[in-house]
């Protein structure tokens, strides 16, 4: 709780009562009709949504993917989403890195010095070294996937050790114990997984980016119910549910009476 | 072997008598004195690199996470790598991706449609749902993170499973069944790890790329003596033993002697 990133979350939560992290998955084929479907209405959209919504999330999540499926081009949005999205509202740069360090450190620099993001998600596969060059931006925090959403998670996540348990424990048991040099890494746990209740209630303390509610089918109730952590914290990421929304004008009101319908 | 990939792969080491993948990692810091210390200096510096080199080497593989550390002028340079580097010549981008299904179709756009990559390295953890947008790309290759050079591989890698075996061993025996659909997978095997010569042997089949050899202290005649498939095809792939081996206006004659060095 100590951390910057958890205080904003711990504050954000408790003033905006939900529980929603805003995914930002730009889609030209997808945004409204009256924006134009160029770059620069793209643009419009995205910077229009952060403006009506950035007094109700509690985080933004943008899925860098996305941005970059449209080239450089589409990178000088992130460095705009960036300029506009508050302070006090972290974002989350969705990036899924991890690399032999001296390639993480790149990364880093890349996510936290050039995009000024305030948490990455990260893949496990590689290691404790692989990771540490993120961890040592002590200001900046880490998802470490362990169980994620998609339905090829069992493949390995789900394979079964000699030592007991399955793969994705021993990522969650390894990372914590990296918590003793480390105060700023949590884990992303699929909402469409029935094991987050057992998952909690094995860690009190991680705090869990909860993606997989919305259009994958997750429950956003049982993702607050199971998922939060002592300090009553989680994050809940909705994309395409409510980004897309509406085609229509009525686009930018819509997407706020849905967020204000999580509201506790 | 049908694949272009595997063609072109099979007739550079046939012609160069080599296996030598050159890893372009692009450091400021370690250009040669005579480079101007600015993005244009490291542009010339990667070009000459690749004029100098281009009818030695089977293989490029950028690292993509260097050029991303310079923010979006640094991925200019990508654009530029890849108009120099002959068709002949494959180029992988190592970018280590891998996400849901959704979110990796826009990588593979990224780095196959916008930076026109032959080949990509992934993360395995998410599974076959969150590989197979790349699959799909059936002229391009895509190399699986299997046992990786850095120490902290054993972390999870190594984690040995109740059905026998180690995670690592999986991800390769159930990423080998899915060639029943995709012709175009193959594995990323540090030559640091001593286990190389007891995958190949159960294994004659998949292509391995293999890093570690050079800075990382993994063996070259041991890669190709264990690395080979039965088609006689690797990739060993040095980075920074070639790449920054002089600071001194004999770079360019100093690459291409090393490189021929590893001819046999």
């Amino acid at each position: 709780m100590d951390h910057s990133f958890c205080k904003k979350l711990s504050q954000n939560i408790k003033t905006r009562s939900c529980y929603v992290c805003l995914g930002l998955d730009p889609d030209l084929s997808k945004i409204p009709d009256h924006y134009s479907q160029t770059l620069t209405g793209l643009t419009d959209f995205l910077l229009d949504t952060i403006k009506a919504t950035k007094d109700l999330v509690i985080a933004y999540k943008p899925n860098l993917s996305f941005f970059e499926a449209m080239g450089i081009e589409g990178l000088r949005i992130v460095e705009k989403v960036r300029s506009a999205i508050p302070e006090q509202v972290p974002m989350i740069l969705d990036a899924k890195r991890g690399d032999i360090g001296n390639t993480s450190a790149m990364q880093a620099r890349y996510i936290f010095d050039y995009f000024g993001a305030d948490a990455i998600t990260l893949h496990p596969y590689m290691g404790r070294d692989s990771l540490a060059p993120f961890f040592n931006y002590k200001d900046k925090y880490h998802f470490i996937l362990a169980l994620t959403s998609n339905p090829s998670a069992m493949d390995f996540q789900k394979a079964e050790l000699s030592s007991g348990g399955y793969v994705y424990e021993k990522v969650i048991n390894t990372a914590c114990k990296w918590r003793e040099e480390f105060h700023n890494i949590g884990f992303v746990i699929g909402a469409t997984q029935k094991e987050l209740s057992y998952i909690r209630k094995k860690d009190s303390e991680s705090l869990f980016l909860i993606p997989g509610v919305g259009a994958q089918g997750g429950s956003y109730s049982d993702a607050h119910t199971y998922g939060r952590n002592k300090d009553g914290l989680v994050l809940i990421n909705m994309s395409r549910s409510l980004l897309y929304c509406s085609k229509d004008t009525d686009y930018l009101d819509l997407i706020r009476t849905k967020i204000i319908e999580y509201k506790h």
